[in-house]
């Protein structure tokens, strides 16, 4: 039986002066680990534990993805999620979706279907909706806080994209990334989460991985497959390889941090902003849960 | 000074049984090929050959990209395309985009802005707009032959995405994939074309590749992000790396082909389908085209 292994993380990016939105961060990172945990403690799957993790953060306004998610120029939200298993290798994916409460679930129900991979826009709210996923109203999403963040004008780094992988007790492993993308942008525009191979990758035989940071430069590097193909192909550990392939996200010009599990049995966390929100629990040990560096 | 290649695919799939159409495709893989050399052969860049040769590909009603495109299954034609250039890793795609003559284009302008990597639906078409790439009523990217199968209801393999990759005088590398999709797809379905890493990918220092054929498949085997990793980490040579990731394909489910050149001088087209058409033209050497195997 394999060792189970959650860890979800709360985004790359600056790491929050103010001590109760750092905590907000922290706590959020447990709830989601323990949501994940459950599931794999009574014996379920690395995709339901990255799901279940992925609800909880998505539910939490204080990260950029579900309720709370950052705004679109025009003071919108639209949300992008994907999920990753890696036993057969199936996938779903969402992106540019208006009110769906979690579009982790979205997700996921495209990869049950299993007749698409990525759908996006009206098409994507049809297909949750068809498929009995809880819809919202679109201004459900949008909080005063973030309605704040767009009037200042200083959007910065819209950190906070969630995500999670897993390892359940078959060895078999999975990962999930939702995120609002980033604050003030262009309707349309399509980031890494949703997109398998640059924000998610998952194969039981490798690793799962799920990133966070500059989307675009994470495409460019292709950065979760990556991971896969420095641990299977070039048969560096999953810290060599995590650090490895944030070292070619910086040579694209990009920030950003991963989470990832093997099949080895590693678990790790690792990033090349000033922090990552994020949360572990192996086995049966305690929580973890950091925001900074070390 | 590096020997020029250009190759180019006009969709892995079925061979056609009516001889004209079969000449159809292959006189249309020709002229590709000769738009994207005589980019080649006054100095271009790889980058400008392929957007050249997948311009002719789409314009051309043979095949399943531009006008002429599969139809949704409410007969409209929803487009998807992707560049990328190997030199800084820069990439532009567009999907689910309507009313654009020459969705390639549309992507090279999103990689020339440098803001997104990808961009869908109508904001796909209005950044196509701001930056000058010429529109078109969506109704004049249907054919009646498409709407004839579409209405036949043998909706099968919409075989016919095109793509090209190139070897620039200066060794610079690129690849280019455009496509209407499934026939009969749902709108807001978005297959391997438009995704770098699935579709598309070109590093300098490795490989260029277009892929074509089961669209979901080759998402979930990163097909084109793959040749790459078994060529610069797994040190295979061209024609062995296309070849494990048509297997990788294959284990997904998968049927489909691949174009690819690499820094090494090599040139390749392969494909697990009945067939694929495809042209390629090496350094001053002849225009060869084929459709079957062999």
């Amino acid at each position: 039986m394999a060792e189970t292994a959650i860890v979800v993380h709360g985004g790359a990016g600056r790491v929050p002066t103010d001590p109760e939105r750092l905590e907000r961060m922290r706590t959020g990172a447990a709830s989601g680990v323990e949501a994940g945990y459950a599931v794999l403690a009574e014996g379920g799957s690395a995709l339901d534990a990255v799901e279940a993790a992925v609800v909880v953060l998505e539910d939490d306004p204080a990260f950029n993805a579900g309720r709370g998610a950052a705004l679109t120029a025009d003071g919108g939200v639209e949300l992008d999620a994907s999920v990753m298993e890696g036993t057969g290798g199936f996938v779903g994916a969402v992106a540019c979706v208006e009110g769906v409460r979690n579009p982790v679930r979205a997700a996921h129900a495209v990869l049950r279907d299993g007749h698409h991979v990525l759908l996006v826009g009206s098409a994507a709210r049809a297909f949750a909706s068809e498929h009995g996923v809880e819809l919202c109203d679109p201004s459900w999403l949008v909080t005063d806080g973030q309605r704040g963040v767009l009037a200042s004008g200083d959007l910065g780094w819209a950190a906070g994209t969630v995500g999670a992988v897993a390892r359940d007790r078959d060895g078999r492993l999975a990962a999930a990334t939702s995120t609002g993308g980033t604050m003030g942008k262009r309707r349309g525009r399509v980031g890494d989460s949703p997109l398998i191979g640059a924000g998610t990758w998952a194969d039981d035989a490798s690793v799962a991985v799920s990133c966070t940071g500059d989307g675009e430069a994470i495409i460019r590097a292709a950065m979760a497959h990556e991971v896969d193909a420095l641990v299977r192909l070039g048969r560096l550990s999953l810290e060599q390889a995590c650090a490895q392939a944030l070292a070619k996200l910086d040579r694209r010009g990009g920030h950003g941090g991963l989470i990832a599990v093997s099949a080895a049995g590693e678990a790790t966390a690792r990033f090349s902003s000033p922090g990552m929100t994020r949360g572990w629990r192996v086995g049966d040990g305690p929580v973890h849960t950091a925001v900074g560096a070390g």
